[in-house]
């Protein structure tokens, strides 16, 4: 049922080969001093480095750089990034590269000009931003965390082993995303297929949740198909364009809040890869593909009919014959055989975890309310154990 | 596939039971002189004429009132409105009501201080505003334009009998639109219907067009399926919420810029039904069912392929044993039966359409590219006499 909600998403999105050409008339908007954050030298490279500082310069704005955005951005790096906006007083926060990349600018964004520590203040007791928030843009080169669309930000306390995200308000959304697809085709096929099972489960963590009839469930469905045949094509064929942005374009709308409207979510998916990552370090898509069928066949029976739908609706399985549990494993089957295809980690051990770190992470995975079961400390440690 | 595109919609939506809740808050971003924009008796009848005059003077707010905006707004109530707007200088254009206010009240936003005839400017000529463009904020009491969140404002000239709808961009779009779907339960079964099947159409004039793989298809089909699945609830049941919720939900998202994305699309049936209208004043969602099944039978030899998957993905035909056009035909008919089921209307007789008048009906349809088919003069009248 679609109860009541404030949908407002005010990004202004310029997609297509030739999206950079509005970066200059979005800079229009903002004053000189830009505080341009990328990761690592995959964006010098490719030449985007080189072509994003002659559009700076072309705007006469001044460059305060801050590289080394990791891909899970750590709480000492969001405190480096508030003390170059804070010093050079900057105007924009110009994020050039995948999700980490723009999580961590809205970290920095909300945290620039906080006075008390933002770990505390927005990770750990998930406050709301209070005073000057900063403006985020952001021209996105790699595809999964629907980051340019959405408030998410997600920073790595390596010393507490937390890994945690604040899903923050329009005010804090980039203002401008660039996506360009070709940006995309170069990445490595480990970082592309981790990227796609980053983009179906969050679509997972919303479609799994209640049993009513909601248009949201319907648009999920569309998403998860486009996204099932553009990433086989993909896997084939990464230079495939019609493909990859296809799965650009689901990455943004499988988590920028339109599908979530109507649906309870409890997001436990990602509560369990997030602290395995909190001790692996491991690549997110991977830590969500290594603990997401243990975890479905967990709740499976508490949530039967949304399977039995998911199996027939998304994955094309013919219910004659079958009862509706038999439906709903098929469908679980069905994209356990999609996702060998894809070659992502089916388990744990492949990313690095033992069975001694189980428990740590375990107590490190948030229990959240929302979705067909809320799991119990035994619980979560045995699909952690299916998982290993 | 997904080329260059700019999508940008910052209209902020509050939906839900308790939607009207909100509308205070908004007001404080505007001056104290609004314009309230209303059709006839039926907001005074249901009581939320006075809630909303209850909101205002709390509010502070000088009312200026503009009722008698009918179904299909006319170029002299146009000019009306933009007298008032420019007599009273006013700071917010509030229209509660249908699509139709909230169109009337796109076009008063740009026109009110426009130094020349905006029938000519918009209308006739397709030129973009310059210079100020009033607030528009809507309360939402019907469904199906799609109005609330698009730049979309039709407007009819009886005299010159046309009826031209201009898509403005999103610095004409509402800043806010208030949806609550208990408002849509009162709504006669006419209407309803009606509104249903504008949805319906907004759709398939999108969905029609181009043979690519593209997320845009996926997301129609999503859609489709589920205002199929809520309409026929909803006509059993009007006082249906979840039902009326959901159409309520799919109207705006079928025309918000959203699914036309990497679409070309033609509005052909809009253009036919657009001048019947002009020539009839029919109910809108009414004139577009008439000519539909026409139209999409003329032009499914052009367009076998995405007329197939219409069938097998929307409405579920096997395609076991039949060619692709069996297959395709079998979705119009399927397409059709559904039509009947809801009691939409079939032919143009039925509008009051007679013979003689469907040679200016087919001068006044603007031919559009971007479809399967370029119609010519000759095939525009054939399908008007089809649809008699």
């Amino acid at each position: 049922m679609l109860g009541n909600f404030t949908y407002h998403n005010p990004t202004r999105l310029h997609f297509g080969p030739e999206a950079l050409s509005h970066l200059a008339g979005e800079l229009k908007n903002y004053g000189p001093r830009v505080q341009l954050i990328y990761g690592g030298g995959s964006i010098k490279k490719s030449g985007l480095y080189d072509q994003v500082i002659a559009i700076l310069k072309e705007a006469g704005k001044e460059i305060f750089e801050d590289p080394g955005v990791m891909p899970n951005p750590t709480v000492e790096k969001l405190y480096e990034g508030c003390r170059i906006a804070r010093e050079n007083n900057v105007d924009l926060l110009l994020a050039v590269g995948g999700g980490s990349c723009c999580d961590y600018a809205k970290g920095v964004a909300v945290s620039a000009w906080c006075d008390e520590d933002p770990w505390k203040k927005y990770y750990l007791r998930m406050e709301e931003p209070a005073g000057r928030i900063l403006p985020v843009g952001c021209v996105l080169t790699m595809v999964g965390t629907g980051s340019e669309m959405n408030g998410g930000s997600v920073i790595t306390n390596h010393q507490e082993k937390l890994k945690i995200g604040h899903v923050f308000g329009p005010e804090v959304f980039p203002k401008f995303s660039i996506l360009n697809p070709n940006y995309t085709l170069t990445l490595p096929k480990y970082q592309m297929v981790a990227g796609i099972y980053d983009i179906m489960s969050h679509i997972c963590e919303q479609y799994f949740s209640d049993t009513d009839d909601t248009t949201s469930d319907y648009l999920m469905e569309g998403l998860m198909r486009s996204l099932i045949h553009s990433s086989r094509i993909a896997v084939q064929d990464p230079q495939n364009y019609e493909a990859r942005s296809n799965i650009m374009w689901i990455a943004t709308w499988a988590l920028n809040t339109l599908v979530a409207q109507g649906k309870t979510t409890d997001w436990m998916v990602h509560m369990l890869g997030q602290s395995v990552g909190a001790y692996t370090d491991a690549t997110h898509g991977m830590t969500l593909s290594a603990v997401s069928l243990p975890y479905y066949r967990h709740i499976l029976p508490y949530g039967v009919h949304q399977f039995q739908k998911f199996a027939v609706n998304v994955w094309g399985v013919d219910p004659a014959g079958k009862s509706d549990e038999e439906v709903a494993q098929a469908g679980l089957a069905a994209m356990e055989a999609w996702m060998k295809e894809l070659d992502l980690a089916m388990d744990l051990k492949s990313l690095g975890v033992t069975q001694d770190m189980l428990e740590g992470i375990a107590k490190g995975t948030f229990v959240m309310k929302g979705g067909y079961k809320v799991l119990s400390p035994q619980e979560i440690l045995a699909v952690l154990q299916e998982s290993l």
